[in-house]
């Protein structure tokens, strides 16, 4: 298929399909970042050597880690450093397979587009099989050969679909089976899995399998998600979260902009990402809004859904007294998950509404405790007839299906007539309901992730040379220019504690929550008294690819890597 | 207050409030964005003169247009033209007044701009009174007077919030006279109107008032719309349009790469726009959905609601047949107000519900017509009972809190479902809803809003030295480079109709609604098919405002200007 078509206007390039059955041609700032120029850390660039570090651990129950990763449990950390004799310059060359698995993050193509380049400049006759669909590629030995032609037009595009990607995994006896004959059918030296916590615990089961099997085909993860929460000491961040961040800090800031212009509507914004609050506490760092929901917070104050929606009718209120009746409030989209009496309740309908079915009356209701059904009466209409009503197949209420941005415009009315009544508020309250979610995860990637996604490949792309299996493939130092940026590859076994599921361990990389000591969020605490009240809006604009202002990076990065007072 | 200092990292300008209350500081974009320059239309540059065009008319009903506005009615439109004499090159200082009216939209600051360096450079020692609040402003005469301080940390920026808006109209004879008395103790030679077709209809009333008072106080007017619903052969764009589409389609690109690197949801995307389709028409034109429904198309072919749902699932049909079981469609915001049945329902209901409760046992359906009835029952239940429930103050049915785009996915789903049974449709149905809107209106203004909302406000200097009165600033020839743009106004009259309303003629300028037979609507209407099977997907990226890729218009403008084919 041709990879680009000179034709008039602002048609220059042709995204071939995996299926080949469909192209697509390009905007003019598709087209313009085709071509942007992507720098490497200097030690890619140069003659280097790959140096261990010390054993390593587990980052909890090490002895279980042990018994479950016994060929990989211990191995160190691998470091790249100048080196004179280039043993890893120039290679063999290597059949490597790639996999995009979990959901979409910008940047995925680049961390392709590392991997491929560094076997074009080092491993010359190389093979790199794309495996599409996700893990079910491997499984059922689904590939494309990705060639330069073919990965030309997804360089620095957002999106997964170059070879798309799923949320199947390899867990079954069957399942590892399959996926020792691709590799083997294939004569894999490595595959490079790119996801999430999930998918790289995956990854690190299928090395000690390839390991234990004595197969050659090393297996390495790359970090990937938006929503920022599988990072450690050595995996400063997850690509993609400095993408979807900016562009939900671009709409809140234009929201900010109409809420101030028009004086008269509170904008309840809620943002992507369930398990842990990152994405909302980086927006809330770039725009400032007047609240800002933290869902490890609530949590670690063990809040009340009541707690929740005073917090939000006192600054209301307040800001009335002001002459400001109008305002921005960030919500995380887990952020009723981490309301203890929420899941207490949730978990009280299941096991009634799976014997009982709701009487017009209401005396199901009897069957909740004082504490359930106190919450429940509180709760508006609307949610509870979604909770009664929308289950999933397994009869369980949904709450992800739970608009809680709805929901807290609702309470915070409610809350705010009762105050009206009593004289403690005087104004109107009218909300809005937004949520980012979507939008964020197939951006074109911001120079940062560009950058970031396209030298974690690459690097992928010399661990693998140098034998190196069981690691995600870790750039770090980002705070300083792309020169001095490391590049190495961290246990992935030193990253898992395990978790007893039916009786038996099962080794989990535990997502990293927002910490309430940590940089990011003390930096928010102490400035969100000085947002609520006083305004200091920030609109950080669209993202833009060339310029002095390209090339920032997120607060949080800058924060916790201590770049930023 | 100071306009800008200069402290650590990205702050840079201090935004001062209208009210001085607070100031925010700025982002690295919007400081950027402040020292932007911007290219003036030669004519501007240069010594001109005004050179009146032949004797005007009315868009209908001449004869009660010219009842209604004696003094005006017939006044030649104004060019701005070359001329050696440089007679308003610079002339006496001037008072003049400017004032936002109704909703925001990126660019109105600049159009401000634009006034305030025209008085500077030509009117030395004018006075620029910013009317506060909207029309509100010049009844209860609250304004600020802008400085070149003041003006400074707004230029480029978006959003109303230099002096902010409101969606008063000077309507009443006491209106009038305070209007009068505002004029007359600020002793004002003149007034800007920044609005819509109300608001600038409004500013004819107000020159035609103070001519026949015989006050000097010229009223020009300013197209300023992100709907794009104001234009004429003279105007040929609103300002704001261009840039709350271009945030829109960024939206939506990325939504699609979303869709066709997920595979498995339709996204259904609601957009502003009540009364016109053309933001949906624009953003399609530059994303290339599956589907794009346009109120104009759906009112002339008097389709059903029926008729839209089942359109959208024979695409969904099609497509699954290809094995695409995703995609992308777009909705305007007014949709439902273009389908005759709805309209027809929404009446009887107001009706119905005016003398009777709503009986559980649903008997009071029997008074709808059969027509409607049937209709209802069509209709997913959940918007059924917001119908019935949600009524405003004056118990009418509230038809502009439906969900649209939620409605169409339940009823979608219900119609694959039938056809599922039928053996007609053999693949899952998932939608994702989602609504574009105040996103879009205060977004950081794109270079062509900026340019153009600059020579806007330059040229109504220009005019209001000139003595005219009665005129909307217009600037054309906007397909050239921004040198040979044409700088003028429009008589004001010349763009008005009446309407019936109360047993009395009414003014109106006549919304501009999508035509059928006009080039942006042709163009979509020659390529939808293709991209409603075919993937066509356009991802416009998110707005730049360097580099080769800043400038681009519009395509409804190129279209609309013939430069496009």
């Amino acid at each position: 298929m041709a990879a680009s078509l000179v034709a008039n206007g602002n048609i220059a390039a042709v995204k071939p399909s995996v299926t080949g059955r469909f192209a697509s041609v390009y905007s003019e700032v598709q087209n313009s970042r085709l071509d942007h120029a992507l720098p490497l850390p200097s030690v890619l660039k140069n003659p280097f050597k790959v140096v261990d570090g010390p054993a390593s651990s587990a980052a909890g129950h090490p002895e279980e880690i042990e018994k479950l990763f016994p060929c990989l449990f211990g191995q160190p950390s691998a470091m790249l450093v100048p080196g004179d004799s280039g043993e890893f310059k120039s290679g063999p060359s290597l059949k490597i397979g790639v996999v995009l698995s979990g959901g979409q993050a910008p940047g995925g193509h680049n961390v392709i587009s590392g991997i491929f380049d560094y076997l074009q400049d080092h491993c010359k006759g190389s093979t790199l099989y794309g495996f599409r669909g996700g893990p079910a590629g491997i499984m059922k030995c689904k590939y494309v050969i990705l060639t330069s032609e073919y990965v030309y037009p997804y360089r620095n595009q957002g999106g997964f679909d170059m070879i798309c990607s799923g949320r199947d995994k390899i867990e079954t006896p069957e399942q590892f089976k399959q996926a020792e004959e691709t590799a083997l059918k294939l004569d894999l030296d490595g595959l490079v899995v790119i996801g999430g916590d999930d998918s790289n615990t995956n990854a690190c089961l299928l090395a000690e399998n390839f390991r234990s099997k004595n197969l050659k085909t090393r297996v390495l993860g790359c970090p990937k998600t938006i929503d920022g929460d599988l990072k450690s000491k050595e995996v400063p961040i997850s690509f993609g979260f400095d993408t979807a961040c900016k562009i939900y800090a671009e709409m809140i800031g234009n929201v900010m902009i109409d809420a101030r212009s028009t004086g008269k509507y509170y904008h309840f914004v809620r943002l992507m990402g369930r398990a842990a609050s990152h994405i909302t506490l980086e927006c809330a760092l770039q725009t400032h809004p007047n609240i800002t929901l933290i869902g490890e917070e609530v949590a670690a104050k063990k809040q009340t859904l009541k707690n929740v929606t005073d917090y939000i009718a006192d600054v209301i209120c307040k800001r009335a007294e002001l002459g400001y009746n109008y305002g921005v409030i960030l919500i995380p989209e887990g952020l009723i998950d981490f309301i203890p009496e929420v899941q207490q309740l949730i978990a009280e309908l299941n096991e009634i509404l799976a014997h009982d079915t709701v009487d017009e009356a209401g005396l199901w209701k009897k069957k909740l405790t004082p504490p359930s059904l106190q919450l429940f009466d509180l709760l508006p209409p609307a949610i509870q007839e979604q909770l009664l009503l929308e289950r999933d197949p397994h009869g369980n209420v949904q709450v992800a299906k739970i608009e809680t941005e709805k929901m807290l415009i609702q309470m915070a009315e409610t809350e705010l007539e009762q105050r009206k009544q009593g004289g403690a508020y005087k104004a109107q309250f009218k909300g809005q309901s937004h949520f980012f979610g979507y939008e964020g995860r197939c951006g074109l990637p911001s120079n940062f992730d560009a950058t970031y996604c396209y030298a974690l490949g690459y690097g992928a792309g010399a661990l693998l040379l140098s034998g190196k299996t069981g690691l995600i493939s870790s750039v770090g130092n980002l705070a300083a220019s792309v020169g001095e940026w490391t590049v190495g590859g961290t246990a992935l076994t030193s990253l898992m504690d395990v978790e007893r599921r039916h009786g038996k361990f099962k080794p989990v990389i535990k997502k990293a929550m927002v910490e309430l000591d940590g940089a990011p969020f003390k930096k928010f605490a102490s400035m969100r008294e000085e947002w609520a009240l006083k305004n200091r809006y920030f609109c950080p604009g669209p993202i833009q690819f060339v310029g002095p202002v390209s090339d920032q990076l997120s607060h949080t990065l800058l924060l916790e890597l201590g770049a930023q007072a």
